[in-house]
């Protein structure tokens, strides 16, 4: 099965936004073996966009079309598809009274612009959006589907993880291709690859180190005739890998560590409280964006000022005096204060400078000390991030989950300074 | 003058590379006036690249390819070129010769298979490559010209700053384009639109809507004869745009709205702590990404479990109990908590249900509560958000930071409740 993606929108054509959408479509696409040969970028045109519609539907299986969907005037896909089918777009009631509910429940009224989106070519089923108000179309013919997606990038991935794989995957055949992705914390890029090098010159299947802010990906490609075999073939180099570099693979494919890590605390009935300077809050986001992280965070003090460690952490203003706001002294009494005042099993403390300012000969832009904490001890981490502010603080939070991980998977801090 | 672009590479239509190379060379060719209507993706196979040259020759004035000129057997856009153009491909002696050397240099020999990039139509130039080993083709024809550069951007961008965007200046007669963004908060697309209708109808400048996950951009574009009369063209534009949405107007360009409200808090010599359930840090996290934030944020207190909310922030227990983690006036208590408690001149406080799980028809996934509190008062907004628990959290700090920033331009939440 062939598929060809059609992206819509006059800023790819301008280079205002670059087409990530189509990356991330043809990577679930591949992963189960639909080819893709053609990929055609059209601005916002109506005949232009359906030129490329035709163009498409004579040379693939599969046409998915990205973007122009919205509510405004030059979201002109709708008008493309019809035109492309020879049909004229007509109004959807249920469709008109899904969207006017949804405002409704805003308190406002669904202008005529939205009403837009109520609009199908009568031959096209609506592919429902859970997350956004254009719902997506869906049309077969003559043996092949044309789907049409909204182009915002929250809308559109899950819809195409949650409604255009399946739909697919029940009929593509022959060759299969697999993936696998093995994700490593606490290991550098060439680290790692140094370890693996015989593995990453296999053709099948191929083993590619992919590194990424803070961790490194290992892609497991493999091509076979039925999803078995390729699932064994992943499964033999997966091994392979596991025996020299276990310790670090902390997940596979689309796993967070902060998944990771809440799920440790849950299966350990452990809870956790940070205390964040430099990093401003961003571990503690990124725990949160975990469902049912409520069960084992409790919360967090992001003490930016002295004052804050002083008040709310009881970071002594004599270990600030004496060691500065950045430093082991300060970072363990971070992780300390927030466990006591919290009441939290773990306790993360995390101080440095992010930069771009801030920095001294002694402590430089980058440094980040990392303290965590349990009823079996305290330990303290220094790090020296290469990086801009961004960078330098997702690294930390990166370490600081990193090096959680492994305390609960050693039994404590006792065991892991020990170790 | 129009301009087609042809990447050429499998790993495009894999997903595995993002095409970085196309949005630069778009930018690139906007600010000069050439406009591109299409962008072609093929893969590593001679017809299909053959096809989009022929295609692309017949709809543009110009065709650039990217990539596919190596010295690897899937290198294949020389051949695609040759038959295109219906001629042979034929071994250039002094091309070859330059490579021999460039080999020998390095106390190497050009292997066979690095001689393939000595090969080239009759009809076409060589563009020369100062950055790497393949070169660069030009052909002339009928008035058209088609252009190949090679993928890898270290070479592929300074060539088309040094060699492709100046001969294209010399046919452009002069026209440019220029564009400037708008970036809008605290109001959706269509109703931007719906006050904007008559100018989104232009033709030059144009003015393009796009929503963004919590805000609405605007896009001007214009073309001239001269930066000077395009800058004028944008520039009427923005008058007439802010004319009418001014207030929702918070910054231009790459402008982010927590760098503009770290800036107004600056002016303003205001501060702020921030207390919040489910955005779990992130509104932290953001106001910490700008540089120099440390002036102006004190601090912020993660109330994720009811136990922190009453004893870090001092929410009534009553409150709690009688009106729920997510109301209206736990919201008001722990904007009010954390002023106090952390002594900044703004609170916020932000209480709702990121889910997936733990709505209730009474109070559904993506009700939020946001409240502000300043010496002047205290005032609280209630939403009703879309999407995931990464979009809500989102849209939930977008929405506390709008409020803010309108907060700070009336002088106080008392005039602002007032407004």
């Amino acid at each position: 099965m062939t598929c060809e993606i059609v992206s819509v929108g006059t800023e790819l054509l301008l280079g205002q936004i670059v087409d990530t959408n189509a990356a991330f479509l043809s990577r679930e696409l591949a992963a189960i073996g639909v080819q893709v040969f053609w990929r055609t970028t059209v601005g916002d045109n109506r005949d232009r966009i359906t030129a490329a519609l035709r163009t498409a539907l004579a040379r693939a299986d599969v046409v998915i079309t990205i973007g122009g969907l919205g509510p405004t005037e030059d979201d002109l896909t709708r008008e493309a598809i019809a035109d492309a089918l020879g049909e004229p777009l007509e109004y959807d009631p249920v469709l008109g009274a899904h969207l006017q509910q949804l405002f409704a429940a805003r308190g406002r009224e669904a202008t005529p612009s939205q009403l837009r989106q109520a609009y199908r070519p009568p031959s096209a089923e609506t592919i429902p959006n859970p997350y956004g108000t254009a719902p997506g179309l869906k049309v077969e013919r003559e043996g092949k589907w044309l789907f049409a997606l909204p182009g915002p990038p929250n809308e559109f991935e899950p819809m195409v993880h949650e409604q255009i794989i399946p739909l697919l995957k029940g009929r593509t055949a022959g060759m299969v291709i697999r993936s696998r992705v093995l994700r490593l914390c606490g290991i550098g890029e060439a680290d790692a690859e140094a370890q693996l090098q015989d593995l990453v010159r296999q053709s099948n299947p191929t083993l590619a180190p992919l590194a990424h802010l803070g961790e490194v990906h290992l892609r497991i490609t493999a091509k076979a005739s039925s999803p078995d075999e390729a699932e064994q073939l992943i499964a033999q180099m997966e091994r392979a890998v596991r025996e020299r570099l276990g310790d670090s693979i902390y997940g596979t494919d689309e796993t967070t560590l902060e998944q990771v890590v809440v799920n440790l605390l849950r299966e350990h009935g452990q809870s956790l409280a940070n205390a964040e300077s430099c990093t401003g809050g961003l571990l503690s986001h990124r725990i949160t964006e975990v469902p049912g992280s409520s069960e084992v965070f409790i919360g967090g003090i992001v003490a930016y000022s002295n004052a804050v460690k002083e008040q709310e952490l009881g970071v002594p203003r004599t270990i600030l005096e004496q060691y500065g706001a950045v430093s082991e002294q300060t970072a363990r009494a971070m992780a300390e204060g927030v466990r006591a005042r919290l009441g939290s099993y773990w306790g993360i403390g995390i101080t440095g400078i992010a930069g771009p300012s801030g920095g001294t000969p002694e402590k430089p832009v980058g440094m980040v000390y990392i303290s965590l904490s349990d009823p079996t001890g305290t330990m303290v981490q220094r790090h020296l991030f290469l990086g801009d502010r961004h960078t330098i603080k997702w690294r930390a939070s990166q370490a600081a989950l990193t090096l959680l991980r492994q305390g609960i998977l050693k039994g404590g801090c006792d065991s892991l300074s020990r170790s």
